[in-house]
């Protein structure tokens, strides 16, 4: 096994959807049989935009519903970590002395921070938002991650790790790998909505714990071919969701082809080919729901998974930062100083007895 | 005795001068008697603008020194906590927490920033520079202190600091005290080159710790009035450092009047008015110096002074950070999770007890 470490994750927001297996689960999947992995469940994260007291308190069930999703999709806790990014207390400490790794400027550089200060609780850009790359660097370079998965959206992130950890190594010497993209390893899935990229707050999600009733329900009112007012008008298969869909969880290929056929020609209705996506989907959640179910009716197996991952995550990190020390010096003031101060009391205890 | 505290300190920079008495240590060591006051050797602060090994590595005998100059000039330990910020991990987190409670914007409007840019090793601002308020802010309210001695330079940081105790407190609940200013508290004194405050980088500072020798050496290189180019020349009393500094330390004020007096009718030279500011300032150091002596010659009191002073300003920082983590219920995950593994594995030994 390849001992270079692999570092992602998500915010906890809770239950995943298709969309999350696609673009980074499944990849998850085969990652740790080659990598040592850590899954971070970045709850700090959250901070950044939901400081509020309410998404805080959803944070511990959050996390358990997607840890339960990422051991349902096949995640292996033997073979990966799944952490509380909030139960690393040396994320914090790592994170200030990055803060000084890196400018203004080139943080405010980076895409994607605007579009996320949009939606953030105050009317400007927060400090911390704008450091939510720095932030990100420290998740990454706690565990000295040699490996981080990235979509389009977030190469501009992972480049800043790199350069802090240049940064860092040149200031302090050689502590850090600067990290490698696996990059392409993040595919988009479209909504439900045919309108974006699927996610749970658009309203266009197929959650991996959806029961089969439910999927068949949010199927038969996808989006298709908005030109197509009745089954025999010929449609379009391309950029069309059901048909992506179809091509992602649909193992009958031949079916596809024929469906896809017919529907180029106008000689199916959506009904069918809705039906059968359904049909398609469930049979690829089925297996999911049941190890869901298995995993759910484990008394606190869950709460474990994460305990014991973050308590080894917490060991990888407490070395880094035993490094990280060392090389900066930092806290070497206060060693001289107890030590000053052992060495004294020892030597007063010596004269008095 | 007032019961609020009061946090104010400084960055290990070491010996301190005599404009650090002026503007700053007479004043706390009023301030001592009347308040509980903790000193901040604010080392984390150098790493916005100094992160590199070599000045890390003179903190510990910089703090010292600091602290030696703390202590001869009446600073006592029994009422006033001295202790080194980065002993202190609380003040990581609670700087994590802040940043996302001020907005970029609000931090770029800072004055006397962009003047401490200029000295920094990045050739744009630091993104720590840029939130060093934030980090001045936990500062000031990890011991959740009342009250901030500030001069005019450091007005608009600790109104920083008041926003961010505003916004934590409407957001969690009353936790913090919106800190109050000692405004006017820190007068500067000019440099004896006459141009700038007293600095030790400029090369105009007299050091508390400098021996009669040389306090008389750097008197007599003062500069005056330039225009006086003999001693029966008409002289200048007002803007004159050295007249500035026969007000401040000279306790003989009938000499300073008649020197003054006779410096405008240009009837005394430089030599004596010099020559009487050097006995007055050695006269003022002379206890400073032998209290210095005293504290130097008692092996290993001056780190237990810091580590005394560190260790019980970290209870109140742990105190602080459980009413702040109880506020925001941002370690109710971990708790949760945590309690719950407990509670399966009880039961587990029960059932096979």
């Amino acid at each position: 096994m390849d001992q270079r470490r692999v570092l992602t994750g998500d915010r906890p927001t809770g239950r995943l959807h298709l969309g999350h297996y696609v673009g980074s689960i499944a990849n998850r999947v085969k990652l740790q049989e080659k990598y040592r992995c850590s899954f971070i469940i970045a709850d700090l994260h959250m901070l950044t935009t939901k400081p509020d007291r309410d998404s805080i308190d959803e944070i511990s069930e959050n996390a358990r519903q997607m840890t339960l999703d990422y051991l349902s999709c096949g995640i292996d806790p033997q073979k990966a970590n799944v952490f509380l990014q909030s139960a690393i207390p040396e994320t914090y400490e790592l994170n200030l002395i990055f803060e000084n790794m890196i400018t203004v400027p080139r943080l405010v550089r980076t895409p994607s921070l605007k579009e996320m200060a949009k939606n953030a609780h105050l009317d400007e850009m927060p400090f911390g938002l704008l450091g939510y790359p720095v932030l990100q660097a420290a998740d990454i370079l706690l565990p000295r991650a040699h490996l981080v998965p990235v979509g389009k959206d977030n190469v501009a992130h992972v480049e800043l790790t790199r350069e802090i950890a240049k940064r860092f190594n040149y200031l302090y010497g050689e502590v850090f790998p600067v990290p490698d993209f696996l990059v392409g390893e993040v595919p988009t899935l479209v909504g439900t909505d045919g309108q974006a990229k699927m996610s749970k707050s658009l309203g266009n999600a197929i959650l991996l714990s959806d029961d089969p009733k439910t999927v068949e329900k949010k199927v038969r009112s996808m989006y298709t071919d908005p030109n197509r007012i009745s089954a025999d008008v010929p449609g379009r298969v391309e950029g069309n969701p059901v048909f992506i869909y179809h091509d992602v969880f649909n193992p009958n290929k031949a079916e596809v082809e024929d469906l896809k056929e017919r529907y180029r020609q106008g000689k199916v209705g959506d009904v069918e080919v809705k039906e059968k996506l359904s049909k398609a989907i469930n049979g690829f959640l089925d297996p999911i729901r049941e190890r869901r179910a298995e995993f759910e009716s484990r008394k606190g197996y869950v709460d474990e998974v994460i305990y014991e991952g973050t308590l080894a995550h917490r060991e990888l990190a407490k070395e880094t930062m035993k490094e990280v020390r060392k090389a900066m010096g930092i806290n070497s003031a206060w060693n001289r100083i107890s030590r000053k101060v052992e060495e004294v009391r020892k030597s007063r205890e010596r004269v008095q007895t």
